[in-house]
């Protein structure tokens, strides 16, 4: 603080949706949302972790082209936003940052590493340091690069795979206010980050985030930032990206809460949002400045303006509430698919349509999703489909107002069991089979992209059939339970009851009991345990990795736990589709080259300027 | 050293080939081997890195009955060599380790997991600390435990994501002599466990490992020994597994080298075998004994035995030549495949004989692998196939010995037309995936794995049809180029007659163009470019990671490579064959569940000695 008046500051907290890969279209989304945040008055703006390359990057952080191309980026974006007229807004942006210096990389600078043998010198991944960076951009610059100090790896991130971590603590003054910089994870760490630039004195933390969406996650990130602040001393704006990438789905949820613990704003979740927030700043209250090494971190401090911005009169902040429980998984589940249809420039989807309940809620998921002219059921009737299952599948799609076709599967089915003798489990597969293929055959006739219905109870079990029902290119239900399934498809109905719209889905699908149809009379009760009872095993089991011993103790059945768990162990198998091969070379497809399926970066754009064009 | 004298021993490798997963099976084979080299007369025999649980376990790691399964079964295993009558001799084992005292996992003491939402106390992963450990058993005893310290998290490692670090070196006097404990990746570090046992002064260092294969791989290991052995100032006695895991094989190149770089002994690759080596040491040519914190690490010393051994006549070395590439490769293919059909337990493999190159050269690697009686080939003749597709394909299997069927595929191919509208790339897809469905109706009906005969070539360009050639349990040449199946097929042609047998690979397969006969007169050249300039662009873009820039200063033709980077790039779907979904919970099938299909580890075997019987 230069003098002991009130400073005040209005920050803006950018929730938007990047595309993984593509450097041009994300810088563009950030001159367009601060272009919006400069004319609400913003003075800081803060867009969510690796805004420019979308988060996960994945492998794409180990390709060298790419790194320099986001280092290029973020300069160019700071001279574009200063050339559109936007230089005095001070804008937090995530890159991969990637020094050419010949510094260490994650894996350690003496490291002669197993898988080098065939390396040329210069593609050897050692060279350069790839850190997960934010940069404050102001007049035209680069005014100050914070690196990522916890990298997490564990469930969903590797990001030890990728980046060395920081250590220093960035802290830049702008109109008088002192804002430390820190990313994500450095966020839920005790004594990281938030404790040093506590001891070091700030006035503000701004923390751009990826953090994936989960059930009832919203109802820990709250408190977590709240102990934050208490450690920073100081208010902390928490910005979350929203948007599907590949299995992932981002919630938003983005929140600014002061150094006491009042929730400030928080932002509405699963969509893009600009949320704004006036701070005034107490320079009396104010913790003294101390520089230089403290605890685990070097402090640096930055100026970029002392002078405070005028007096103004501050606005309330906007509070959403978080959505409930059916209605966060229904909106994750639509942006999910959305963006994985819409990112990976794909028209149009097609789907069988059986008349049971999870290709009944699909259909629903995909018309709310791209709208009912992009969606395309296909009902395929076997000589073992029930008269309701052809009048449910055709209700289901005429209440969605989506095209729909039917192409009974009786004649390829003889053909095939004229020419090779199948019986039982075989036979069964057979009749998904040939729907899987004609399916695919549509597919690829028309461009649609084939959508599976898979549930995850199913999934886990094994109770599908490879290259049939577990055919296509996302499986927008793929993580719901059974059980959960049939809870939104209500809650779905529901809502649009209350709205005086008509129910999507059929109550005949939501009401009877399931099966494959794929023998006389079968029900999935004659293979499995009730849903109830099998989903709470898979949560146990699969979730959260507990073993035999844990889960008697919460008092499962031994006789369901032992048949669940044989099931789900078996079916490992099933759920890796895309066949292994021993690895011979450098880079095999499959365990060590991870790409994103949603990726905008192309190799053959000679430049990230011309790739906008 | 307690005298001047110089003490002798001798040290055996047990170059074994584990099991993911299966507790019991892995301490029974190192009691069999133990006995095998104490029959040889070998004092201390070394195992591979994480013998008793396999490597990779991945996942498994998380589970916290496993890892309290591995702890108990090291104790075990000790007691159970001595109850055997072999407790004088010692034994270094790899286990997995995880003490339940709270000390931090591999996210550190501090973090709040982002994951951890839904953890029930006794479930969260944070408690326990789980080690990549080598034990020293002897006396019944458990007499020493390393923990690795350099974990690898590159390519196809993700120790980061389980292991905490090691920070002592741990020192076992032996006879007289003193052993240094290492694991795997501590050998690749300069500086690392070497240097500071190097520092603290020992007379041997011993290491476990788990190191994959890669073509030309063994070149680099004899170097980097060396280089260990010097800094170390002592023999480096350096045990690999052998055998395939999932996408993974190992290739054992076991071997011992001397302090001053003279290679002692070096074990044949690609099978099990017992390689022994005698040592002698000079004491008063012996460095300087220091002890306590040197470097990075604290060193510890235990003493097991202060007598040397009684002298006996060292026996000169077996110094096993590596081989060649084409051989190494081949024999690579052949153990990953067997490991991972007879590690499954599955009976038999079924394939689709097309009269090309492809099918024929996995037929023949199939059939080295298992036998000819457990290998079904199949023809499935279209109206575009050629005559001498079908008379190739019977003669590749009738030079093979293997079983061989014929199915043509025009009435199931009819049907489907007469019931959709297929053409171009629809209508030949279609034809694969009768292909596909007839042969998964073989596969469940007899039990028989699927082999999918896709290459590198062909998958890195997506030249297949997803679920139709390209459906399968196993892919044995996914990691071979197009260019290298013609040599591997010359290669194992030459191998027959040197040999004065049949060659297994007609003639004809190798020298005709290729084909995918999916439409009248198709080559794959009117798709693709040359397979020669596109094995090349592959090797460098997907392998070594480079990006266009650097593609054309490495003289690649500048269409040719903007042609191969957008097949490779827009790929990427195809190969991921199993669908994604939007994950919603703690754990999704996917992205951050990751379990070897291959894994004995069934939580419902009540404990490890039950589950060997």
């Amino acid at each position: 603080m230069s003098d002991q008046q009130p400073v005040q500051l209005r920050v803006g907290l950018a929730q938007v949706d990047t595309r993984v890969g593509d450097l041009a279209g994300n810088a563009e989304l950030v001159t367009t949302w601060t272009a919006k945040a400069a004319g609400d008055g913003v003075h800081l703006v803060v867009f969510p972790e690796m805004t420019l390359t979308g988060y996960p990057p994945e492998d794409l952080v180990l390709r060298e082209s790419f790194a320099h191309a986001s280092e290029q980026a973020v300069a160019e974006l700071a001279r574009t936003l200063a050339d559109q007229g936007y230089g005095d807004v001070a804008v937090v942006v995530g890159y991969l940052a990637h020094s050419g210096d010949g510094a260490p990389g994650p894996a350690g600078p003496e490291v002669e590493r197993e898988d080098a043998a065939d390396l040329p010198g210069d593609a050897n991944p050692r060279t350069g340091t790839p850190r997960n960076a934010a940069a404050l951009l102001h007049g035209g610059e680069v005014v100050a690069r914070y690196y990522k100090r916890h990298l997490p790896n564990y469930g969903v991130f590797d990001e030890a795979r990728y980046f060395v971590p920081g250590t220093e603590l960035v802290i830049v003054r702008l109109h008088g206010v002192d804002v430390a910089l820190t990313i994500c994870e450095d966020l839920w760490v005790e004594g990281g980050p938030c404790g040093v630039a506590g001891q070091a004195g700030v006035d503000l933390v701004v923390s751009p985030n990826a953090s994936p969406y989960e059930r009832a996650k919203d109802d820990l990130r709250l408190p977590m930032v709240r102990r934050r602040a208490a450690e920073a001393r100081a208010p902390i704006v928490y910005c979350n990206q929203i948007g599907g990438q590949d299995e992932l789905v981002f919630d938003g949820d983005s929140m600014v809460v002061a150094a006491d613990g009042t929730l400030l704003a928080r932002a509405p979740q699963l969509v893009e949002h600009l949320l704004t927030v006036d701070l005034t700043v107490d320079p009396s209250a104010a913790p003294e400045r101390r520089e230089g090494r403290l605890g685990p971190m070097t402090v640096s401090r930055h100026v970029v303006s002392d002078g405070p911005v005028p007096g103004f009169e501050p606005r309330p902040g906007q509070v959403v509430s978080p959505l409930s429980d059916c209605e966060e998984v229904w909106r994750a589940l639509v942006v999910g698919l959305r963006d994985f249809i819409d990112k990976n420039g794909l028209p149009s989807v097609i789907l069988g349509m059986s008349g049971g309940i999870d290709s009944a809620l699909v259909a629903a998921l995909a018309v709310d999703a791209l709208g009912a002219d992009r969606v395309h059921g296909v009902g395929l009737p076997s000589k073992w489909s029930s008269d309701h299952s052809l009048s449910d599948a055709q209700d289901s799609a005429a209440r969605l107002g989506m095209h729909y076709s039917v192409v009974p599967i009786a004649p390829m089915v003889d053909a095939f069991e004229s020419s090779v003798e199948l019986s039982g489990v075989a036979a069964e597969n057979l009749q998904a089979r040939v729907r899987g293929t004609l399916l695919m055959g549509l597919s690829n006739q028309h461009g649609h992209l084939l959508l599976a219905t898979s549930n995850k109870s199913e999934v886990a079990v094994g109770y599908s059939t490879l290259y049939g029902d577990a055919a296509g290119g996302f499986a927008p239900i793929k993580d719901v339970p059974k059980t959960l399934v049939w809870e939104l498809a209500r809650w779905r109905n529901a809502h649009a009851r209350d709205r005086g719209q008509t129910e999507p889905i059929p109550e005949n699908c939501i009401l009877k009991p399931p099966s494959a149809e794929l023998a006389p009379g079968q029900q999935d009760s004659d293979s499995l345990p009730s849903y109830e009872e099998l989903d709470a095993v898979i949560a146990d089991y699969v979730d959260r990795d507990l073993g035999m011993a844990q889960l008697l103790e919460r008092g499962h059945d031994a006789e369901v736990v032992a048949r669940v768990l044989r099931l789900v162990d078996t079916a490992e198998f099933k759920r890796r589709q895309s066949a292994p091969g021993t690895k011979i070379s450098l880079k095999a497809f499959g365990r060590d080259r991870r790409l994103p399926i949603t990726n905008r970066w192309r190799e053959s754009l000679p430049s990230v300027r011309e790739g906008a064009s």
